[in-house]
């Protein structure tokens, strides 16, 4: 069996396999290697996924998963989508506790903390305990905690999601720069990976029309930033095409004076 | 667990999650409903596939299936790709065997002949026999068997695979016509979906150009058809959004008032 890849987030997660997806381009990347299972659901932020993260998270191990949310969470309270809103310290934990959901043992889980799990897990690893084989989920799979993108208000108020007569527009810059931040704190203090797309997206020019087509999707321009940013760290890793197996000989393995010597085991 | 698809084929399978690929553009269309399995394998003939099948069949039942082969197996016998060369009637076999390793019962297996297995199973069915359970692979499966497409000989000229001083086409249209019409008559013959992609595809104008982008693999135009002829036949079978579930609930089912609400069951 093939191993695989999940990506979970929101729109920009469930979006990934359209025209220039993110997603797509990770599928085509690793397509004779890895599965590239898509568990992206529009709209939604922490607080409602961790009410289903059972379903969500279930079966054989993925060998990574990118946890990609904040965009919602980061809507703001008192505009158009306050019901999507999560204040910012309960994102964080919200993060915290998907993070734990997949990765902490069992054997810690009656810690509540994740903060104080952390400590007990630094703790056994500086005594050279090996905690991973008693696990709760995944504790192998790699994750990578990407940031919500920044937001460019003028194209929020130009594609409003519905009606929005007050033409302010529901997110700002800025407060997705506070759960961005808060998203990196989050993959540091779980010593997962973590992709701060709101600061790298901004350094691409006129990154507000390039990256984004209407203020918070992305864009094909924006997509690539996402898919090169996931390849770099995965990559880092040791997950690429040259370490993982391919499935069944490639064309270039195969001997075309004796094709089916290439069949025999 | 998310009902899957599978993409089995070669090259036109293992690059559909390229740009504006028919495979990615299945798995946008299905990102709440469907995950969209990858297995291409690229530069694969019928003959190559039958002798690694059991690997790639196999786990949980899919919900549907595109078998793609032939564009190989019509490789010319004496030029630069002869190697991957299936004479016609063994393709035909082999068509055969593939469909009935999915789909034919154990208990009819001892049966080497598929074309007795079919009569058999004909038999049995209008005795109103249900012999379904007593399954060897995926019974339920949802097989389309899809035709090689055209071939543009002078974009194969233009494109050689490797070297080719002779300056002939490895492939010629009338070889890819004579197994595309061997294909459809297998789906006729063991009652699964046919889709004449060869035929199809020369009605569109200028489709030499248009959709192969070497005169064999396809464009996006080439890959938009694939995509628009698999859909329609899944929907003409009831495979479609509306029929099937959505995982988890739409953010169209989310009561703005009380969100949490929709995450009760």
């Amino acid at each position: 069996m093939r191993p695989k890849m999940i990506l979970f987030g929101d729109s920009i997660t469930e979006d990934s396999f359209g025209e220039g997806g993110w997603g797509a381009s990770l599928a085509h990347h690793f397509s004779r290697s890895l599965d590239v299972i898509l568990r992206g659901y529009s709209g939604y932020n922490t607080r409602w996924i961790l009410k289903v993260i059972e379903k969500v998270c279930n079966g054989e191990s993925p060998i990574a998963m990118t946890i990609f949310f904040g965009a919602n969470d980061a809507s703001l309270p008192d505009r158009t989508s306050a019901f999507q809103h999560v204040p910012l310290h309960e994102y964080k934990q919200n993060l915290q506790s998907i993070v734990s959901f997949i990765k902490v043992p069992t054997s810690l889980s009656f810690y509540n903390s994740f903060t104080v799990q952390q400590s007990v897990m630094r703790w056994f690893k500086t005594k050279g305990f090996r905690i991973t084989s008693a696990c709760r989920k995944w504790p192998t799979t790699l994750i990578l905690l990407i940031t919500p993108p920044p937001i460019d208000e003028d194209g929020r108020i130009r594609h409003p999601f519905g009606d929005n007569p007050s033409g302010l527009s529901e997110r700002t810059n800025e407060a997705a720069g506070a759960y961005a931040k808060a998203c990196v704190e989050v993959a540091d203090e779980c010593g997962v990976i973590g992709v701060d797309l709101w600061t790298k997206m901004q350094q691409y020019p006129n990154w507000e029309k390039c990256c984004l087509s209407d203020g918070l999707h992305l864009t094909p321009t924006g997509n690539k930033i996402v898919y090169e940013e996931v390849i770099k760290k995965l990559t880092k890793e040791g997950v690429n095409v040259e370490t993982l197996s391919a499935d069944l000989p490639l064309l270039s393995q195969i001997d075309p004076c004796d094709p089916l010597k290439a069949f025999q085991n």
